[in-house]
């Protein structure tokens, strides 16, 4: 199942997809279950948003692809390197990324990204599926020059508009077989099968949950194939994951 | 004015600190004002809680005191070293700090804590009054051995149980001539003046809000002292601020 979340004559909802509508939902699904009012509105006619807006954290997992940690100038880590963006930073689908006039170097970051469903405290990896709410499409947009600079990645990563996520949760997804795509202007930068995840979702969230209490409405951003690179003003990003759809931003 | 977040009675209610009472509140000042209900609460038969839970962010500054720069063998940074702690770190006055068992050497970093009261973004330094609530304190507890081991601050400082806050918010607070000092079992471990911070609270929220929007709620720590020390199960640790009062919290 899809669901968005979206405006549509002034009001925000819920709704699953079906065909070419939303089936509004009668609330937030992650609270309020899969009621619907009965209500259609054609995807036409809304502006999708990000399905989520995390309460508390966006977690995030660096060179979780060891081609990435390699381009990066080092080696995978052994366990999960976990760091945060804020949830300010969250865009939906086609909203603009705003690049900082403080960075001359932004980049593209296209990844898996996980919506926590429930209050998440010590997972064992083997139950982690229970807590997963759904996946859909993140952008670690970064900027370079200062994550080189700070030492720390928080300023790097934690910009305003930094972090795209939708266009969609689908409740359903599954991994096998699946890649990521990232394309800038059409042109494909990152491509890689999902199963190149160094530490898989169930692991991260395992190491993740040992470490802070993982809230409803949490993300976690799973890490980023090789390929990164900048993108500029009038660029137009599409993050591709099988099954999840495209989550597409202009950078401006 | 002190403003403290309670519990009494099954209820959590705001109040403000009149002597030996609390003063209950009609709702959140920091977004329904300072309407009293007329109910008053000896301070003495409530529980302070966190005087504040942010929405978004703990925005926190490394390395803002000279001495405690050169104590973790490096020199103070040019600009404002910025990282985050997630909100399920919060914790209140006397709330117990929880030592993870993943870490070997867990440290108190005493610190004045600004609590922020507007939307803000892009503020400028001489404006950055305008956009604080209020003051209070705040302990950045961090696990000296994941943080030099992970390189990124995220897990050695985003566990649960690793943010007291309180045990009030003062609106008034003036830095002028104010100390801190940290104390474990009532030994005095950090001690400086306030105006030791290198970069000023003006000056991080002017650094702070060109990356990100800060939100009513958010939190900023302003760095610690020399000091820092160890903390063991059974210590209690006091963060006292003048005229802000005492943080207390016991580790276990």
């Amino acid at each position: 199942m899809k669901i968005a979340r979206f405006s549509h004559d002034g009001a925000i909802n819920f709704g699953i997809i079906d065909e070419t509508d939303l089936v509004v939902l009668a609330a937030d699904p992650m609270f309020g279950g899969f009621e619907t009012t009965g209500e259609r509105v054609p995807i036409a006619d809304a502006v999708l948003l990000a399905p989520v807006i995390p309460r508390s954290k966006v977690v995030c997992v660096g060179k979780n692809y060891a081609d990435h940690a390699k381009e990066m100038g080092g080696e995978a880590p052994a366990e999960p390197l976990l760091f945060l963006k804020p949830n300010t930073s969250v865009i939906g689908p086609n909203d603009r990324i705003v690049l900082p006039s403080l960075s001359d170097r932004i980049e593209h970051e296209g990844e898996l990204a996980v919506v926590i469903g429930s209050v998440a405290r010590n997972v064992r990896a083997e139950d982690a599926a229970s807590v997963i709410f759904g996946h859909t499409i993140g952008n670690d947009v970064t900027a370079r020059d200062l994550q080189k600079k700070d030492g720390q990645w928080t300023r790097a990563k934690g910009f305003d508009t930094f972090c795209p996520l939708g266009p969609v949760i689908e409740t359903e997804f599954s991994l096998d077989g699946a890649t990521i795509e990232t394309r800038v202007n059409g042109d494909v930068r990152q491509q890689a099968p999902l199963s190149d995840m160094i530490h898989s979702v169930a692991e991260i969230i395992a190491y993740a949950s040992a470490v802070f209490t993982l809230l409803p409405g949490d993300v976690i951003l799973t890490g980023t194939p090789a390929g990164v690179g900048p993108i500029v003003s009038g660029d137009t990003v599409e993050v591709a994951v099988t099954g999840l759809g495209v989550l597409r931003n202009t950078a401006a």
